[in-house]
């Protein structure tokens, strides 16, 4: 195969990435700069060959354990249950919380032959035994999402001293009402709050 | 900078991918398969290593001279003018073109800074003096493309025995009548034809 056919071919397995866009990538990259699709492929090397699954908490890094697992401030009396890692980003992001992380590796979804035993469940519990006082089940606030909570919710209520927290619902900031789904909008008035 | 990071900041890089996209991207490879990063980086350097210009139609092309100038069942009577080497793909694609190609490397921008002296026109006029019919201006139908189309009959009508054409204009296959833009459809109209 030619080399250009190759890259658009590439370029077009990504999800959300049609043959189009991967033709106007691939051109982009031959018009402007050979040098950045080296840079590109050096970066894609290197996250093949040094990010590893962290042994403690299944966070995607560069080190075993990840940088959170090892960070001896943050407390490890508070874990965080996110489906995937990149979740974590995404809470770091608002630099709020301090304590660990725990990556499910996915969600329950019997359409698709998840079950519990495709998660990352038992080293959880393992990890629970341990001190852990708090666990904030943030899973998405999809269907599949609530499901697996209610599962996790199941688990570990039987374990005594974990408290079992879940991430508030309520209209997005900077969303607006008007344009809010009946669910939200729903779940915002169960949960509001004295002002 | 950690790897996974970098490989999104090196997605981000690229036209039409944000950031959200970047991190879709490289969570995308980490979860799946580092064999899919590891081919995408192959087919990376290999573009970058491989891909030149051909020296007759300024193509990009893994060979010099490029597939089509080289391939001796083509017309070398017809020129077909693009301003970008992909755009050759598009017009091979419709499989009825047997001529030959010259790429501009662009379209006149004044905007831009782009001038006749920033566009691959010189040799274009050298190959037009060597036995070619025919040329066909299939720059786009933009505004600029128009101009570089304006350019090119005004620099090529004073060569004796070389015709000069443009694509049609109008209504495109499978498209609606009801919402094509006005301009479309006064082409449309213009170019009619008996049936």
């Amino acid at each position: 195969m030619p080399a250009i056919e190759e890259l658009i071919t590439e370029f077009g397995r990504l999800p959300g990435i049609g043959r189009k866009t991967a033709q106007r990538l691939t051109y982009y990259l031959l018009k402007n700069s050979p040098a950045e699709a080296r840079r590109l492929a050096g970066a894609l090397v290197r996250v093949a060959e040094e990010v590893r699954t962290c042994g403690r908490c299944a966070n995607l890094s560069d080190r075993d354990p990840c940088e959170y697992c090892a960070d001896p401030r943050r407390s490890t009396e508070q874990l965080c249950v996110v489906e995937e890692a990149s979740d974590i980003a995404a809470i770091e992001k608002s630099g709020n919380y301090r304590g660990l992380y725990h990556v499910l590796g996915g969600r329950l979804s019997p359409l698709d032959g998840i079950g519990p035993e495709q998660l990352n469940v038992s080293p959880l519990i393992e990890r629970l035994r341990a001190g852990v006082r708090e666990v904030i089940v943030a899973t998405n606030p999809s269907v599949e999402g609530e499901a697996t909570a209610t599962y996790l919710h199941r688990l570990i209520s039987p374990l005594e001293g974990v408290r079992i927290t879940r991430l508030a619902r309520g209209l997005p900031v900077g969303g607006d009402l008007e344009y809010a789904d009946g669910v939200t909008i729903a779940e915002a008035f169960a949960g509001r709050r004295d002002m």
